[in-house]
C-alpha cells in the first residue's frame, strides 16, 4: 500500500486566495482575475511521488523535485494543477489566446446578449512601426504628432463602427448578424481554464520578445502576478529553464566544442558542411540561422569563426 | 496473427480525387476546397476489425457495421479518416469555427501580410430579424426598403474601415496594429484538418437550425458536398442516426408509455412529479422543456396529456 | 462590464470536503478517493452565465439551467470543475480506463519501484459465462463447484507469478524487465484528474451494462459516492437525460408516428424500405438493428409492426 | 486571393508507397507496418505558406523553411501531415505507448477475441540488470549461464498462463474475465494514427537513452524506416534540432559566458548562488543537477569551475 487512508484537506496557496477576484488591469481597458484554482507546489510533487510509488525515499527537497520534473519535460505532474481565470481581452488579442487548444472556454456571447461597448484604444504615442528585421514583428513608434492623426480617425471609425451597430439593434436586427462589422479591437470576456503545464506552455510562447505586444502584456500579468504567487517554485524553475533557456543544435555543440578546443578552422570547415557559411572565398549572403548562432555565440562570449578576430 | 503481410495500395475515393482543389463557393467570398485526404468507408470497417481480431467472420456488409458504429458511438473507427481543408471565411464565422479544438489549423496570418482585402457583404434582402422565441437565433427578415439603408451604411462603414487599415500601412505602421480595427465581416483563409468523427461532431452541430446561418451554410457545403462524396455510407448514416434523430429523456419514455397504456392521468401526474406541469388547478406558466416536450410528441403525433383534447 | 469587482472565495462543497481522501472500495482491493477538486454545480451556472452577459436576467432557477445546458449538450460550463482521485485498480481494468485521452494522468511506476504485491482475485462464485447474445460480454455464472477449482489455479498461477518475480528482482534484474510477466491482474496505482464534462462521459460509457463489470463498480462508485455529493444538480440531470434517456433514428421516429397514426401498414413498410425487414412473404432474418428497435418499442409498450399481434 | 483554383493531386510519397504494408520485425514477435498517410514535408511548407498569405515571396527553399519552423517549435504545420500504423506491441510496452494521448487508436480486443498466442520471450543473454546511476533503468547484462535459467523459468511461467487461459476458456469463462492473468508480456495489436508533430515530440521522448529499451526499438523503426522515408527533411531536421540538440539553462549560460571570460572565480560563485556547489571550504554532496551540467560541460569539452584543473 503506498497511500496513506488519512482524510485530507484541500491543497490552498493563501497567497492566491487573497487576490481571487480581484482585477489586474491590462492594456486600457482589459483584465484578468483568478476566479479559482486547484492544487499548489506540493501538489505537482505528490503527483510525481506517486509514480515514484514507496521506493522512493524523501531525499531531495520538494523544491529540487520540482526543478528536475520541469527541466527534464516530466510534464504530467504540471497537469494536477489547474487555473480559471476571468479575462477581459480586445478580439484580436483573443484571437491569438484561442489558438491555443488544451483550455476550456466560456466566452461572452454576443449572439445572446448586446456587445461590450468598449473597444481598445491607441495613444497617439503607441502606435508602432513594422519591423524591418522580421516579417511579422513591429519596431519602435510613430512620431507623437502623426499618432495623434492616427488616434483621432481611430476614435472616428470605432464611433462609427459602434453607431451603427446600435442602429442596427434599434432595428430590430438580430445581434449575432448586427455584430458583424464590429472592429477587432472589440472587447470580449470569457473564463478561461488550464492546467499549469499547458499555462506554462502558453506563457513561454506569449511572453516571448516575438510576441505580440498587447498578448505579452496579458501573459506577463498572469506570470508575474498569479502564477507567481501560486506555484513560486515552479515559477522560478520556469524562468531558469523554460523561459531563460535556449536550445542548441547538433551543430552548434560541435562548434562550440570545436571552438573551446582552439580549432577555428575546424570550426569554420564545420559551418561549410551543415551550409552556414558559403565556402571559403564566396560572399557571406544573408542566412537567418546564422544570425540566431550568432546571437547565441555572443550570448557565451564567443567570437564566430567566420567573423574577422 | 491477425495481420496479412501482403503490400498495400492507399485507400483513395475517386468521387473525391475529382473535386480536389476545387472550391465550392459559401457566402458573398467564401469557399471551402479538399486539399487532401486520407481513408474512406472502408477505412473504418478496416479499423474496427483490428479490435475484433480474427475471431470475427465477415458476417454483416461492410455498410451494416459502420450504421452500427455510428448508432453506438463507437467513435474510434471514425477517427482513422481524415479530411484537409482550404477554406475562406468570415473572421466573426472563424471565431465560432476555431471553438472546435479538436482539430490541426493553419490560418492566414495579418501579422504577416496585408489583409485579405474583402468583407462579408449584406444583401438588403438579407437583414435578419431578432428571434423573439429565443435569445440567441434571428427570424424572418427586414423588409427590403429598410435593408437597403442598412446595406449602404455597412459599405460606408466597412469602407471607411478599410482606408484606415491602408492609411496605417502607408504611414508605416505595423500590420499586427494597422489590422485592430478591421470588422469582423473581413474574410480570412485556413487549412483546417480534422478527423472524421470529430467533423461529423462539427456538422452535428453546426448543421442544426439552431446555428447562426453563415457557419450553417459552411457546414452544409461540407457535409452534403464533401463527406457525402467521400465516404457516403457514414454520411448517409449521420443522417439516419445523428442528425436525423431525437433523445428521449427518461421522463419522455415513460411518459409515452404511460400514454401508450392509455393512462391519461398517470402520465399527467408523472409529469406534475417532474416539476413539467405545476399541480392540477394552477395556471401552466412558460417552460422551456415542456415546450420542447411538446414538440417532440408533436412529431409522434401525441397529444401531451396537459392540454385539452 | 459585465463583471463585478468583489474579491471572491473558493468554490466548496461541504459534501465533499466530508470525504476527502476517504477511500471507498472498489474490488477485492481496489479504491477510489478523492484527492482534490475544483468548483460545484454553481460554478456551471457561472461560466455559462458569462456566455449570457448581463443581458441575462436570473429568470430561471440555477438547477432548470444546469438541467437545460445538459439535456442540450451544451458542454462547455461543465469543463469548468475539475475532479481529482486516487484510484487503485487492476492493472487489465486500467487498460480499458487510461483509454480516455481527456484526463491527466500520473500512474504508479513499476520501473522505478516494486510492483504492488496484490493481484485481483476471483472468487468460486464469481467466475462469468461468456454471453452467448453479443460477442463480447458475458451471461451468467460458472457452478460454484467448478469455480473452486479456477480459484485455485488463478492462485497458483498468480503466485508462481509473483515469485518468479521477485527472483528476478533478487538476481538484480532491472524492475522494468523483471514486471514483463506479471498478470494483468496485478494492481497499479494512479492520480486521475478529469473535467466534469469528461467524466459524465467517462460515466456514460463506463456504468452501461455493456461495459465490464470490473470498471462497471469503478465507474458507479465514482458516480454515486463522488460525484453525487460533488455536483448533485449535474449528477440527477445525468441520470435523467444522458444515461435514464434513449436516442431514435429518424427511421423511428417515423415509425412510430406512423403507429401512432394506426397506418401499421405504413409502418410495416417503411421497415421494408430501410432495409429493417424484408419484403412481405420472405422469412426474418436476425437483424441487430432490427432487436435494437424492438427494445426500444417495448419500453413504450408499443407492438412492432412486424410481429403477429 | 492568396489561393490558385487549380484542381489539386493528392500529395504522394513514392519512397513510402513502396513499403505500405510491409512489416518492420521488432523484437522477437512484433511489428511495425504502414496502413497510409497523408502529406509530405512539402504540405508542411504548404500549410506554412498559407500563414504568409500572397506577401511572402518564395526566398528561402522548402528545406530552409522546414528546418525554420522545427527549430522555432512552429508546430501546426507538422500537424498536416498524418501517419497510419499497424503495430505488434507486448502489453506492457504499450502501456507506454498508450500514455501518448494525442494519437487516434483502434486495439484489439480480447474481450471480442481469444488473445494473441505469442508472449515475448527474453533470451538467456538479454536479462538486463537493474542501474545503479538512475533509479529506472537498466544497465548491462545478467551473465548468460544465470539468464538460462530465468529463460525457463519464462518459459514456464508463460506457459501455465496460457494453459490457465485455455482453461478457461474451454470451460466457457467469458474472454473478458479469462484474460485476467495474462503476462504483461501478451502481444496485442492496434491501429495507431497520428500527426507528424505529436509522432516527433513521442519519437523525441521514446528513441532517447532513458526510454526503456522495448520501446525505443519500435521508435526506432518508425523513425529511421517510416519517418525517414516519408519526409526525409523534417526527419532531418529533428535530427539536427529536437533529437541531437540539448538545452542550457540561464544559469549555464551565464556559467559558460563567465568562464569564456576567463572569470573562473566568478563562474565558481555562481554556482554557489545557484546551490549547485557548496560554499567553498564544504565538501561536494551528490547533486544530480551538477551531475547534468558538467556532462553538458563535458561536450563542449569546457573544466566546470568547481573541479580541479
Amino acid at each position: 500500500m503506498i497511500s496513506e487512508f488519512e482524510k485530507l484537506e484541500r491543497a490552498s496557496v493563501p497567497a492566491l486566495d487573497e487576490i481571487l477576484g480581484v482585477p489586474f488591469k491590462v492594456l486600457d481597458d482589459g483584465f484578468v482575475r483568478v476566479v479559482d484554482y486547484m492544487g499548489s507546489d506540493s501538489s505537482i510533487v505528490q503527483a510525481a511521488r506517486v509514480s515514484y510509488g514507496k521506493g522512493t525515499k524523501k531525499v531531495r527537497e520538494d523544491e529540487g523535485l520540482i526543478r528536475y520534473l520541469l527541466r527534464h519535460h516530466h510534464t504530467s505532474p504540471f497537469e494536477m494543477c489547474e487555473l480559471k481565470l476571468h479575462v477581459r481581452v480586445p478580439m484580436d488579442c483573443w484571437r491569438q489566446w484561442i489558438r491555443h487548444r488544451m483550455a476550456n472556454v466560456n466566452e461572452y456571447s454576443t449572439r445572446y446578449s448586446i456587445a461590450i461597448d468598449s473597444a481598445q484604444k491607441t495613444k497617439p504615442e503607441e502606435w508602432r512601426l513594422q519591423a524591418t528585421s522580421n516579417r511579422q514583428g513591429s519596431e519602435g513608434n510613430l512620431a507623437v504628432k502623426q499618432g495623434e492623426l492616427f488616434t483621432m480617425r481611430e476614435i472616428e471609425l470605432q464611433s462609427l463602427a459602434r453607431t451603427v451597430y446600435n442602429e442596427r439593434i434599434e432595428a430590430g436586427i438580430a445581434r449575432e448578424q448586427a455584430r458583424k462589422d464590429l472592429p477587432l479591437s472589440t472587447y470580449t470576456e470569457a473564463y478561461w481554464k488550464i492546467d499549469l503545464h499547458n499555462l506554462l506552455h502558453f506563457l513561454a510562447l506569449r511572453m516571448e520578445p516575438h510576441a505580440q505586444e498587447e498578448i505579452r502584456s496579458y501573459a506577463a500579468t498572469i506570470g508575474n502576478e498569479i502564477v507567481g504567487r501560486w506555484c513560486p517554485i515552479a515559477w522560478f524553475a520556469f524562468q531558469d529553464y523554460l523561459f531563460g533557456g535556449i536550445e542548441l543544435s547538433k551543430f552548434e555543440i560541435e562548434l562550440i566544442a570545436k571552438l573551446q578546443a582552439g580549432d577555428r578552422n575546424g570550426a569554420r570547415s564545420l559551418a561549410e558542411t551543415y551550409g552556414i557559411v558559403p565556402p571559403a572565398g564566396q560572399d557571406l549572403k544573408r542566412n537567418i540561422e546564422r544570425d540566431e548562432i550568432e546571437e547565441k555565440l555572443r550570448r557565451f562570449g564567443i567570437q564566430p569563426p567566420w567573423s574577422e578576430a
